[in-house]
């Protein structure tokens, strides 16, 4: 398991918020994912500066979410796409979107919608049960420790636990 | 639908980076909604420094993700819990998680993993057919502008699909 930048915890999820770096990058990958692939197109779709656009580009790709290809020379132009770690994201950003639908009036109100192309039907994520493969309705999950669990990974669990008994 | 801050656009995903602040702001949240409450806790668990921590308390309260409630006086200090809006973030840390672990090992070096209580099995999130309530396997999902869709967010989209037919 991989340390990261986070005082070298060990958490899977400050790894996918350390690679976006910030609401800037979340917002980019969004967009490539989305298909968009030019430097003016993503400027377009996000109103981002110049300067952030630029750098969170370099950053994204250091992180290896995206790669750089040519597509023009003299001047050298370059297209942004995704990588298959990049892709990853999907499901963070569909997280991010039903979260973001339930706050801002419900599915009828929703500014996307994800479907499935065979049916036409709408898709959503949902907890599944990992031996059973059915959904879980209503239910009651707890977070443990997991096998690659560090001492302040169990520290933070212990404490929470105690936290919710007082 | 709430417009918000990123350009005035209409954009669900970006409602929820908006509302977290930062990667700060994304590990605050996981660690109260593991169930720690107090400022040194979370200052133990998370690394931040005092002034990110304190700035993060007072916007993850401004944004309604988070309650303080008083549990002494002179001095007075406060616990802080996630409120209802606060704990829809979970689904969003179970993305970041399971995109994590698949990124660093997989679940055999997870640091957490997610259990239903009654069954004691793993769970995870997948992509489920809203009218079936089947789990979508191998799907070829599209995202499709919603009732929601504003000008920017419609042409985004057929900017991603015409980049996408190039």
């Amino acid at each position: 398991v991989r340390a990261n930048g986070f005082g070298e915890m060990v958490c899977s999820a400050a790894s996918v918020m350390e690679a976006l770096e910030d609401r800037w990058g979340a917002l980019i990958m969004r967009d490539l994912i989305l298909g968009l692939t030019r430097y003016e197109d993503l400027r377009k779709s996000s109103s981002v500066t110049n300067a952030t656009l630029t750098a969170r580009l370099r950053s994204l790709e250091a992180n290896g979410l995206i790669e750089r290809r040519q597509y023009q020379s003299r001047p050298d132009r370059y297209e942004y796409h995704p990588t298959a770690k990049g892709r990853d994201i999907r499901l963070v950003l569909q997280a991010m979107m039903q979260v973001g639908d339930r706050w801002n009036g419900g599915a009828e109100n929703a500014p996307l919608s994800a479907i499935d192309r065979r049916t036409g039907h709408r898709v959503a994520l949902a907890l599944v049960d990992l031996e059973t493969g059915n959904r879980v309705e209503g239910g009651d999950i707890a977070i443990v420790a997991g096998p690659g669990a560090d001492e302040i990974g169990r520290w933070r669990l212990d404490a929470g636990v105690t936290s919710r008994l007082k």
